[in-house]
């Protein structure tokens, strides 16, 4: 009997959908789940007629797949900081190790914290077994008709999968949506951070729809701005939904459908491990993590209606009467977005960049760029540019220092300013566009007040400081006078 | 031979005046340093003449107690967030436990990770030995003179230990700063958040420092500012010793000393602690978040001076023109100083209820408030007006909505929502300001534009979401149109 191309363990809907993807490709794939009801439905239902064949024992499953093996687990991860912690991921691994043999390859492609990745890798390793912990982005659809997919092993793990994972991904000019990330947990890094920036690009299209909101559009106008807007520099799929979203009835009220949802939205690990990521490792991600707070804050829907009777806002709380053009407030916004957008991308960028040289993964960040174009949530023109910036320069510091995002930023910078006092003024909160504006205005400032906080820091704790007139390295120390308490 | 009172491991600065104060308080100390050098110059200089007793062997330094025993290290953590990180406070507890009998206490004063405090209070409680964590504030004059102490431990701890800790403790109004917090971890935790703070409280002196110097204020008129605020509401440590920095002169150049130092600051663990506890928990606190930014972007000096040469700013980028009344603009500066204030301890007092409650702690905030009123380097009037806040309510949910505190957020808010916007539109970069001012913003809105985000979830997840006219709790999914790829 001829032995199968690629195994799958795991079938909620992303492993279906892959399942389906790969054997799509001309792949002859075998199937496992823990429970054998999903799989028969699954394979008595969208899987029938296929080349998809399933074993409810594990032993024959491994046994039907040519050798190097390649199994790819789509299992739900539980685990967290705690690098001990072991979860499902872990269980199955633990199944699979005695049946596989030396070469074989297990593909993590949940979303895993990459700390267990880096161990799982380390273990795998030491049984000579190889290993990739891979992200795979695009959703239930994505993993149906092509992904992106990030994965993070080592070459001789990247070479065996690559043939699959090139057929399945997504593909732009023929340029499929994947790439070897970097060795161990790099792969599953990469794709947290691109959920953080899915953070941030999410939350600056809420900021700007609540200034629209606030001036009195109507979402069928909202309907048109955003589709306006994906015929230019910010076109993506998340504004192009957004246009899609706003044109939407509600077939109970006649209502647009936006109108009738509750503000009140979750948040995943993902977007938490990237801020506790860049905390942890000294990285500034201020746009990313005011959309983490946004969601937070959102959530706290019953204390928000408590407060807003008690808490007092400014006496101008609408735009609505504000006389402003609706035309040029589009323009502004637009400014205010697409400027906040290209800091949430520097900073998320800065990040991989810098906990990426702290691991040795020397990450290739025009690369990453270039395979989130296609079939993740976040692909969009805007990346294509990003991808060319760091081939003009592959060691570029900071994306705003890039002449092409550069210039947008000096040409946004009016309308963005004068948006955010606007919200600031009418009392709209716009969190994550003014904090991004605190970090351009922070980055471009050769000179920052800390030289006052270096004073206080020596005044009551003798920490010490450095000298504008004395180099580097230097440190000083002023015997201050005594405090008199009362 | 009679028994010593008091046991100190660890002779850096801070455990030496810790000893010289108990000592002073009418307690017999046993000392012990792992240098014995260091110790000796400590028993010959300034602990000469005093009741304090150096022992080369820590054998002969645990018999010398009287029982229970009670040693403190004041030894350096250098464990973080993996929890089997052992440090050299574990070192020091493993060469105390054989030594030590039923009963005895050991007390961790350094500012250890509250983790290793839960960890250390369980794996002594297992020996039947004794064990607080706790938080030791106010610095080398603050450890000499009466600190404010944080103990996190079981009851029947703080009871031995209580005679001492409130003996050498700063007092207000013959109230020693010092209560138990709670068990385990709690006092290194509440310590943590306390440092949190006093990062928000001094980047907010900074980004007032910064408006008043690009209006060109000189050193001597910010110290006249200080001295005239320290006299009002915002009477504090902080703003008095900001006043004393601005009057100090260098005495090299003749200029004000604090136009000689170098705008780089550090930032230590305890700050990085609370971002990531925050996060992790879910909970806001973007005012010291901007803080730890602040600090992180202060300490790229060289790339910031080389990106103010490539990034622009506003055509307007100094104050000192806008004709603005520099009386007026002390007074709103000071409303945006006091109101940001408010946003931050309200924010550092949600996290510790939050995270009080998710270990059972049963933090009392208004305890926590008193006990920092003095000793502390946030020591202020203001905790006295938060100790009345919970007070008046001991449930009080957010401080914004205290009487006292709602009523200044109403008065200052025009005057800080113009400061922002003053700064944006000089490129002035103020995220502290900025970020408490989202926070009140957010939190007051009855409505959030979550609605739309939930939206684009379910387009693109298939997450559901929520309806504003069915219940909490039920969720509803569209059928959202197909999105057309080129």
């Amino acid at each position: 009997m001829s032995k199968n191309d690629f195994g799958l363990i795991g079938l909620a809907v992303m492993g279906q959908n892959l399942v389906l993807n790969v054997a799509s490709r001309g792949f002859n794939v075998s199937v496992y789940n823990r429970t054998s009801e999903t799989m028969n439905g699954f394979l008595s239902g969208s899987a029938k007629g296929k080349s998809v064949e399933g074993f409810e024992d594990i032993e024959e499953f491994v046994s039907s797949l040519e050798r190097p093996r390649k199994v790819m687990l789509m299992v739900k991860s539980t685990a967290g900081n705690d690098i001990n912690d072991r979860d499902a991921v872990d269980k199955v691994i633990e199944q699979l190790v005695p049946l596989l043999d030396t070469g074989d390859l297990i593909i993590d492609g949940g979303n895993s914290f990459y700390i267990h990745s880096e161990r799982r890798s380390k273990e795998l390793e030491a049984k000579e077994l190889l290993f990739i912990g891979t992200g795979v982005s695009g959703g239930e659809e994505g993993a149906l008709k092509g992904p992106a997919i990030m994965p993070g092993g080592p070459q001789e793990s990247w070479e065996i999968i690559r043939p699959v994972f090139e057929s399945i991904s997504a593909k732009v000019d023929d340029d499929p949506c994947v790439t070897l990330i970097g060795p161990g947990g790099a792969g599953h890094y990469v794709k947290m951070v691109h959920n953080g920036i899915e953070y941030g690009d999410m939350q600056l299209i809420c900021e700007a729809y609540n200034i629209f909101k606030s001036a009195g559009f109507t979402a069928d106008e909202l309907a048109q701005v955003f589709s306006d807007w994906n015929d230019g520099d910010l076109e993506s799929y998340l504004i192009q939904i957004t246009s899609k979203i706003f044109a939407q009835k509600d077939p109970e009220t006649g209502n647009a459908i936006v109108e009738m949802i509750l503000d009140r939205a979750g948040q995943k690990g993902t977007g938490r491990w990237t801020v506790m990521s860049a905390a942890e490792n000294g990285v500034v991600i201020s746009t990313i993590n005011a959309a983490v707070e946004a969601r937070i804050l959102s959530s706290l829907k019953e204390q928000r209606v408590s407060a807003s009777s008690q808490l007092s806002g400014p006496s101008n709380d609408s735009l609505s009467g504000s006389g402003i053009e609706k035309s040029q407030l589009v323009e502004k916004v637009k400014d205010a977005l697409h400027a906040s957008k290209i800091i949430s991308y520097a900073q998320g960028l800065d990040l991989m960049k810098r906990v990426g040289n702290s691991h040795g993964w020397e990450l290739d960040l025009g690369a990453i760029a270039r395979i989130w174009r296609g079939g993740c949530i976040i692909r969009a023109r805007f990346l294509n540019r990003i991808t060319e910036a760091y081939e003009r320069n592959p060691e570029l510091g900071n994306l705003m220092l890039d002449e092409y995002f550069n210039e947008i930023l000096d040409k946004s910078q009016s309308g963005w300013r004068e948006i955010v006092c606007l919200a600031i003024r009418n009392g709209i909160p716009v969190p994550a566009f003014s904090s991004s504006l605190g970090y351009y205005d922070s980055f471009r400032s050769e000179n920052l007040p800390a030289n006052l906080l270096q004073a206080q820091r020596d005044f009551f704790g003798a920490h010490t400081y450095e000298r504008v007139d004395k180099g580097a390295g230097e440190f000083f120390h002023t015997d201050w006078p005594d405090v008199i308490e009362d």
